[in-house]
């Protein structure tokens, strides 16, 4: 039995698990973001990022910002995949205009040493936030959680900030491999509990944003990034406390050339950017209506949304024609796709042409499935 | 008749011609720069980068430091793939530690209008150099001249310099694809001619970059890059003044995806990152004793010479088994592996430490050719 209403718009949920819908579903990485001025209303009142991150109720707010002004099909969780090492001690801060930095850095042995999975009550206002969330979408669309996955955090706490070049965390992998390992074992004990925690909030989904496993060298991606998604993966749970099945996404942006490896991950669904031809990976992914096939997110560039609304149109157009024909048939599974980006959207994207794009993914959809019937 | 020296070390170019080795050649991207304090030198001597690139002798004098250091295979014209946009009137600056800059940015129809095939006059500096380093190798290896892809300098040219999200150069492709083609059309032929006049001046082979072709969405990558790489090689010289043929290389960073479009090129060689299997690449494009197989270049991380000797060797072996057994018989051609790294090396590489890679390519690679005999 759940504590929260019934879900009005199960869409998106259904694509995950491979069931047909009435149109392709959509909702944008990064969605609750700078390009609309609500975000930013809440965000100078916030006073700082993580002022914004770390208030329930700013974070309820600016999560159903975008559903408020677009037909989306989910909601996602607004918060920042760096909490989790700023939990275990490393000190994270945004200064303005400058992204993301750590006041510790993971470069050496005793660095490594101190590392731990962290109480989970220091990320309290991440679970706290997703219950709020949940309870304030109402079961209008689902909800979905995240976390960025063990490489990606550890990319992040070796150099301690953004990156170019990934120097210093690709030193330690290939100089010392066994301190890499380490940070990895943590890092992904301490996603699976953060994630399971978000599930245990309320979140009806959850996905692990791999934003840098595409830097990896052929044979270090499946090392240093599959291996330890994997390791994530096998310790979620799988049911939400109602005993509803929480499908879990997995994107590497720049992952593409990997399709094959990934087929074998223990989740639904695989975020694919705009490099990856999306019929080609449902050949190789999508699976038939039995077998254990993943459904496909992505992967429009985010990029598109500057051009005029003729061509955002004719875009989405290409990018639900490049999936092929829908599944239709409700008695079976298929191969499905949920339309989003192929990255998160921009701070300078025009938000009337989110409007063209949401509207358009549903209204082609809509059409492609009639044509397929 | 040839004005040059003969050719001692023919390495390089049996392999971009599929033809069997002794063992495995290698150069490396930027062998040439910053890691070096012979480079840095003569850049304190040159004032700026510019007064560099733009003085024959030193410009001689930093293409063979590399060569004197190292028993590497090749040399490479030290040069900048900017060159040609400033030629065409951009106005092309080096800000200390900031990359590079134009002064005019090309994001409109009168400055594309205004766009034209510089005066390969403009370049002369260039060609001077590649005849006098040419001259003074005196045939110890060849020499390799280069230019940037009509995509990668339109990215620069639309941007006005380096970006992270392409932000300027995708919204004129999405919204007004006329004038990008239009700017690639002018690329293209440019490209060319000035390939054309380092094939002249003594250039022994030429390579595209097309170090953003992978920042494009599948499709646009095929439109806005392959398509005009192709009108390059279309317009190439086959042959060098003495009537030796020219090989070509083709190298897009974060191409991999598109291998297969790219076995359609009329190239001799594919450069590949190092997400890249070489194997599966082998097989996709290798070709075999007859029939129009490419060669493959490539493909270690250069952040593996930032590791101790011992995993540098452990690496190289890694990358030369992933290519698999070498083509060995001198009567046919085969599927043929030229060691390179996946990217530009950094400024940061420790100099002794690619005396072990060198090392250690020729050291596997002879041996390695001792196993498949």
């Amino acid at each position: 039995m759940s504590a929260f209403a019934p879900l009005a718009n199960d869409r998106f949920l259904r694509a995950c698990w491979r069931q047909a819908t009435d149109t392709t579903p959509v909702w944008l990485m990064r969605q609750a973001g700078r390009y609309l001025s609500e975000y930013r209303a809440t965000r100078a009142r916030a006073g700082s990022f993580m002022g914004l991150a770390t208030n329930v109720d700013y974070a309820t707010e600016v999560t159903l910002q975008p559903v408020e002004r677009y037909p989306l099909d989910a909601a996602i969780l607004f918060s920042d995949i760096l909490t989790v090492p700023d939990a275990m001690g490393l000190g994270l801060s945004f200064a303005e205009g400058e992204g993301p930095r750590f006041a510790s850095v993971v470069r050496d042995e005793a660095a490594v040493a101190r590392l731990a999975v962290p109480d989970m009550d220091r990320l309290r206002y991440v679970f706290d936030a997703v219950t709020s969330i949940r309870r304030a979408l109402n079961g209008r669309v689902p909800l979905i959680g995240f976390s960025g996955s063990p490489w990606t955090l550890a990319c992040y706490m070796v150099e301690g900030g953004g990156t170019q070049d990934y120097r210093h965390v690709k030193t330690l992998m290939y100089a010392r491999p066994d301190l890499m390992h380490r940070i990895l074992v943590v890092n992904a004990a301490a996603v699976a509990a953060y994630l399971n925690a978000q599930i245990a909030a309320g979140a009806q989904a959850v996905m692990l944003f791999d934003s840098w496993g595409g830097v990896l060298a052929d044979g270090a991606f499946q090392a240093f990034s599959l291996a330890y998604t994997r390791q994530v993966l096998a310790q979620l749970r799988r049911n939400a406390p109602d005993g509803t099945p929480v499908p879990r996404i997995v994107f590497t942006k720049g992952g593409g050339l990997w399709l094959d490896d990934m087929r074998t991950l223990d989740c639904e669904v695989l975020g694919l950017d705009w490099t990856v031809n999306l019929g080609r990976a449902r050949a190789l992914v999508g699976g038939g209506a039995s077998g254990p096939g993943k459904a496909l997110q992505g992967n429009i560039d985010p990029n598109v949304l500057f051009a005029p609304p003729e061509v955002i149109d004719a875009q989405v157009r290409a990018v639900l024609e490049s999936f092929g024909p829908p599944h239709t048939d409700p008695a079976t599974r298929g191969a499905t796709h949920i339309f989003n980006l192929g990255h998160g959207i921009s701070q300078h994207t025009p938000p009337e042409h989110v409007s063209v794009l949401v509207e358009a993914v549903h209204r082609h959809g809509r059409r492609l499935r009639g044509a397929a019937l």
